[in-house]
Formats: structure tokens, sequence, C-alpha cells
């Protein structure tokens, strides 16, 4: 099956308008769209003179927009708020149906495919396991993506974007993915994935998505100096400061489960050194340490189980927790330290051990992170849920979009009704 | 004295301008100018076609305001250069003289005032010393400006602009500065010294500062992922991430001195923890673990002794240098993960200290930092010399000037001819 953005693009040239309607068209900006645009995104619901204030537009630029994008159906107008200034202002939305991303998450043996709406609602998910986690091929991204797209409505293709994708590696400027779960040297996956879908393709490492959609929707929704902490199978942060999601050289910022978080700890880690924080406070790494202690048949045991036996007074479990609670809350307090963060998010498996690890982390962080720092951090727990990785994918998607020519008209395109019937 | 910025202020409609000239200078935006003089900044020379790629403006735009800083004398064309395309580029540069900045380093016990040219030239500086580190009060500071003010040629003071102060410690977003060295709490110092010497007054912490003007005209010029690491009686960095100086919450990022580097470490540290960094890698804490190992009088002894007792052979002075140098590069480790950057500069002592510490943090950086980032960082040491934080209270005051508007005025302004000379 072959997917061809451009056959569902709207093409002002061939839509039949008034001359008014059209000149009016002619003359909306892309930067006046993209500013409203990102402004809609995850806020909900708000108001013409809300959206003035936060893109920093002029009134008639927002109006401009505001009309094309309400009479193509991709902005709904809710009804009127009753304001205590005598005009009533509309209460305006993004239609979440206006849009949709195919997205992926790359991770090794049980890659994630899912369908997102521009409300960040996963319409439905898939999960293609693997027996080996080297065995994964663009091919086989390129299947799972086709498998997902057969089953949309005629609606919901004609909505479809871009493709957003999650992975855990490192992306050179050229953008060659190097993924050690997936077997992956230097594989150019966007352009590749590029020429069997027809789609943009965009990438990010999955550390940033989370951070980026907990901005965009979650607990720190306009939250500028906030750091996502991610714990399973590794240890990855995202960080905020002053409003921007840090990258690096090559995309590389973040790599929090790699620093030595104790000289004197030798524990092994994947990546070949001793001491990473990772190798202390990862998912399979609890576990180790639990054997270590116990002689408990590692194959029974997940991190969850030994979260319980800790909880149930199980000693050898106790001390494991309290070993990664305290370096993780010590790793922690340096990213206060080095960031200035208002906030800290708690992901992934940490989310299940929360009663567990925030007490510690707490403890840790007043205890190690200068006064002025650790009094005025929160700490929270993520609440997007396991699909968290899939919305932050959806985000980016979205996002990239917005810079992207083709894919930015296809969100500001009327949206048609289909004879298989639209939803929106 | 008082110094009112306003009275030395070009006033357009004072000026007597034809016609056409004058409609031309009424049409160039505020933002235009910002764009400029933000590029030519640092930059040495530049032409022409280069100013119109860096600051993405139009051809049009950047003649506009061109013409109009060049006829100002602000800036100078210093004649063509031969290019291939068979029209010549003409050579442009920022006249260093076009403006000036009063500079303050609040260092405590000794506080430096400086005065800057636009060309990063420390024209001259002066030193305050004070008997009691808390003796230190805002009187004192404009005292200080004033002294500097008063020995300046006419000339000089009708191009100063403003005031860029260093300081170390917090600000809250009212600028209520806390600082302990100096003995002030909360005390909202940019509008107390507004109100005794009515230029502009703008502050950022020391380490902001010295990556900063590393950033504009030293060796980090133009790299978007870079650490300055500052050690001298204390030990902070300022990190550029993206393009980005990181500030976080308050101005607080950063405070990598007081991150705990060994759980297991006890040395004190001033902020009343045990084992951070600072506490071990400063000069002062140098001097006090080779006073423990030996039993010398610390009060003959100087950092830089102890880096020659090492030079010599002197087994305990080795033994301290190995062990501060060992938990710096592992500090630096920790960043080289986290922020990914290109380039550390190092700053301070550290400069005097080079051939000790580089190849320790070479080591430390290989052995703890993930292989893709250990291999593509550089480290260099500043060769801006010790007026660093002078000059880099001058690029803060000329950076937050662009977005003043009066300043930005005066920058922008016809250079004036007076009886005692001018010296551009």
């Amino acid at each position: 099956m072959e997917v061809n953005i451009n056959s569902i693009i709207w093409d002002a040239k061939e839509w039949v308008f008034g001359y008014n309607h059209f000149q009016m068209i002619a003359t909306v900006s892309d930067y006046w769209r993209r500013k409203v645009l990102s402004v809609l995104y995850g806020r909900g619901t708000t108001t013409r003179a809300e959206l003035v204030k936060a893109t920093a537009l002029n009134t008639a630029s927002v109006s401009l927009v505001l009309r094309e994008l309400i009479d193509f159906g991709v902005v709904q107008p809710l009804g009127k708020l009753n304001s205590s200034g005598g005009r009533k202002s509309e209460i305006l939305r993004l239609n979440p149906d206006a849009a949709y991303f195919l997205v992926v998450e790359l991770a090794g043996t049980r890659n994630r495919f899912g369908f997102v709406n521009l409300g960040g609602d996963v319409r439905f998910r898939w999960e293609q396991p693997f027996p080996e986690r080297s065995a994964v091929s663009i091919e086989h991204v390129a299947d799972g993506i086709h498998k997902i797209f057969d089953h949309l409505s005629s609606y919901e293709r004609s909505r479809t974007i871009s493709i957003g994708i999650s992975y855990t590696g490192y992306l050179t400027p050229e953008g060659e993915l190097t993924a050690v779960h997936l077997g992956w040297e230097k594989v150019p996956a966007a352009q590749l994935l590029e020429d069997r879908v027809q789609f943009p393709v965009f990438l990010a490492p999955d550390c940033y998505l989370k951070a980026l959609v907990e901005h965009s929707m979650g607990i720190a929704q306009g939250i500028g100096n906030y750091i996502f902490v991610s714990m399973d199978d590794g240890l990855g942060v995202g960080c905020y400061v002053d409003g921007h999601l840090l990258m690096g050289k090559h995309s590389m910022a973040g790599e929090f489960g790699h620093i030595t978080i104790d000289p004197a700890a030798t524990d092994p880690c994947t990546c070949g050194k001793v001491g990473c924080l990772e190798a202390i406070a990862s998912s399979p790494n609890i576990v180790r340490q639990y054997v270590r202690r116990t002689g408990a048949a590692p194959s029974t045991l997940s991190a969850f189980a030994v979260f319980d036996h800790a909880r149930n007074g199980d000693r050898a479990a106790m001390e494991v927790i309290d070993r990664v609670g305290g370096y993780l809350g010590l790793g922690i307090s340096q990213l206060v330290n080095l960031l200035a963060p208002e906030l800290i998010v708690l992901g992934g498996d940490l989310i299940e051990g929360e009663d567990l690890f925030v007490p510690r982390i707490r403890e840790q962080i007043s205890r190690h992170a200068l006064a002025p720092l650790a009094g005025s951090v929160a700490i929270e727990t993520s609440r997007l849920g396991q699909d968290i990785a899939l919305k932050g994918a959806a985000s980016l998607a979205f996002r990239q979009s917005l810079l992207h020519k083709a894919a930015l008209k296809a969100i500001c395109s009327p949206i048609l009704i289909f004879a298989g019937g639209a939803e929106a």
C-alpha cells in the first residue's frame, strides 16, 4: 500500500471559494497559523483574547487565522462565555479530530504502534513483539505503520498528517540513527521510512518526547523549568530549562542514567562502565540487586514484585529500595543544583513505586541540594499513563508538522465529509 | 554628581536632517537595529552579505540599518574586499568607541569597577578593597561608579550607555539580590543603584557573565553547546545548551560547586553541607587540603604555591592535585553526560593549573562519560584574562541595552564631536 500525503492535501487552486474568501486566505501567513495552532494545542479551551496575548500577534492577524480555521472546521467555537466587561467572549478549541498522527515507540523486543488525534488521545495502539532484540528492520516498522493505516476510515486517512517516532539511541546531524537495542548502526531511519510510507517522519529520543508531552498537556504544562525523570529498563531525563527542552550536541543531552553516581560503586552497566546511576536505579537492576541478596530466581521476578516485598517488610527488598532511592535522590539533587527546576516529574516504573521513592528522593534533595533550590522544587508523578511515549511522539509530529510546509497545509485544510461518514 | 542618561540621548525630533533622510530613519525598526547590532558585536569585521545571512533579515532592512549606523559613525566601513564575483564587498565593523559600559564585579572584600568599550576592551579598572566582607553598601557601589564616571572625557560620558554588574548570589524575580559575601539579603540592588546613578543597571551571576563573553568574543564564539567552568574562591559553571545560556528558576542554574560529588567525602563546605565539589575543588580548599597533610602555615600559602609544589614533586601537593583533579573531572564528566557539550572552557585559577588539571580531567571524562559524548568534547582554557568578569558585565549591559528602548536609542545615535575632542 502506498500512502501519499500529497493526494490528501487540499489544494487552494482547486477548492471553490468566493473571491473575497480566497483573497483573505491568501493573506494569512504560515507564521500566524503556526503561532495560533501551537497555542491552541494542549490548552483545552481558550478565547480570542487569550490567543492574542499568548501568541503576541495583533488582533487582526489572530482573527484572520481563526476565521480560516473555524471555516475549515479545524477550530471549533463552543459557545459564549459570560464576561464582566459586557461583551461575551467566544470559547474556542482545536477540533481534536482535525488531525491525526501515526506514532511508533521503538523499544526493541516490544515495539508499539499507535494512532493519536490532535487532542492527544491514543485512538488505538498495537504491539509487535520480536523474539530477538536485533531482529527489527525498517521494513518491520513500515509494515507496522501500514497495518495501522489499513484500519483507518477514509476520513481518518484524509486527516493523517505525519509520523512521530520515539527511539533510544543517537541520531547524527545527517539523520542516521544508532540504536544498540535494535541492532541499528547509523541507519538513515527517517529517510528510509519516508520512502516507504510517503509521510513526513520525525524522530526524537523517548525521554525528550515524554518531557515534551508532559509540558504540552500534562502536569508540567506551562512550567519553564522542569525535569522529567523516567525509569524503566533504563534511566533518562528530559530537561526543560527557561522554556527550552535541552538537546545538546547530536540530541545526546540527558544521559542521566550514565552519570557515575558514586566512585566507590561497582555495579556493572550495560554501557561497559561501572557505577552508573542506571546500573543501580533501573527496573532490571532492582531485580538484580534483590536476587544477589536473596538468591531468588530472577526469571520469576519483576521490579514491581520487589516493590511489594519491600512494602511487606522484606528486609532485602527494603535494603534494595533504600539504596536505589538514595542514589536516585542523590542524582536528582545534582540536577536540582545544576538546572534549578521548579518541578520534577517522575515517570515509568517510578509511578508504581511512588510511595517508596518519593519520600527518599525528597530527603536526599534536602540533604544534597542548596537550600534555596531544595526548598522550592516540587515532585510529582506523571499521570499520562502507559502510552506517554506514543503521546509524546504525536506531540513531536504535531510540532514538527507546523514547520513543514506541506504538513501545515494539510492541518490547515477544510475538513471534508466522506461517503464513509466523518467522525468530526 | 548626577548622571542622566536622558540628557545625552539623541532626540530624532531635534536633530536636523533632510526630509528623505528623516523619513528613512523613521522606518528603521528597533527589531532590525537589535539584530544587526547583536551580529556585529564581538565579530570583529563582517560584510553586508554575512549580516543578511546571520540576521535572517532581508537585504533592504539590513541596508537601511547600516545606512543609519554608518551615517552616525556607529558602524565603520573599513574598505573593500576583493571578491571573486566581480563586485567588491565592503568590510564593516562596530566602532569600538561608539558605546561604553560602566561595570562592577561585586566580589566581597575586593570589588572591582571598570569602563569597557563596545569592542570589549577594558579601558580602565579600579579596585576597592574592604576590610570586612559585609561592609559593602549600595552607596559604596554608587560611589565607585561615580569615581569612574568623574574621570571620563565629555565624549566618553556622552556615549556611556548602561551599567553591568557581576554578582555571586541569588536574585528574586522582583530583582532583590541576596549575596552572603556582601551581607546583602533581598536588596533591590538594581533599583537602588538606578536611583543613584540614573543609568539602566543590569545584573547577572558572575559565571553566567564569563560564559556569555566567552561565547560573544572568546574561544567559544559561535559554539552552541559549551560549558564554562570557573574555579577560584568558589566553583561554578555557565552552561550553553542549544545556543541558550541556562538560567533556571531565579537564575540559580549552575550550582556545580554544590553537587555532592562523593557520598563518602566529608569535606565541609561553606554552604553547610559536606562533600560538595567546591569543598574539594576550589582555591581555598586546595590550600586547606595541603595544610591538613603537611601542617604548613595556611597564611603563607596560595593555591598557586600548591601547584608549584606539585610540579616540583612534593608528594602531599601531588596527592592534593590528584584528588582535586579527579573529583573535578568526575563532576565535569557528569556535565558531559547531562548536557552533551562540544567544548569545556576552564577559567579562573584553573588557567594557572592547566598543565596539572587538563590531563586528569580528560582521563576522568574518558572513564565516566558515555563514549560518543566523551569522544567529541574538547577542553580549552579561557584566554580572556583576569578581567573576564568585567568584560562579561559589559557584554550583559550591551545585550540588555538592545532590549531597553532608551539605551538602544543612545547606542544608535550620531556620534558628536565635543570641544574636548572625540576619540572616535
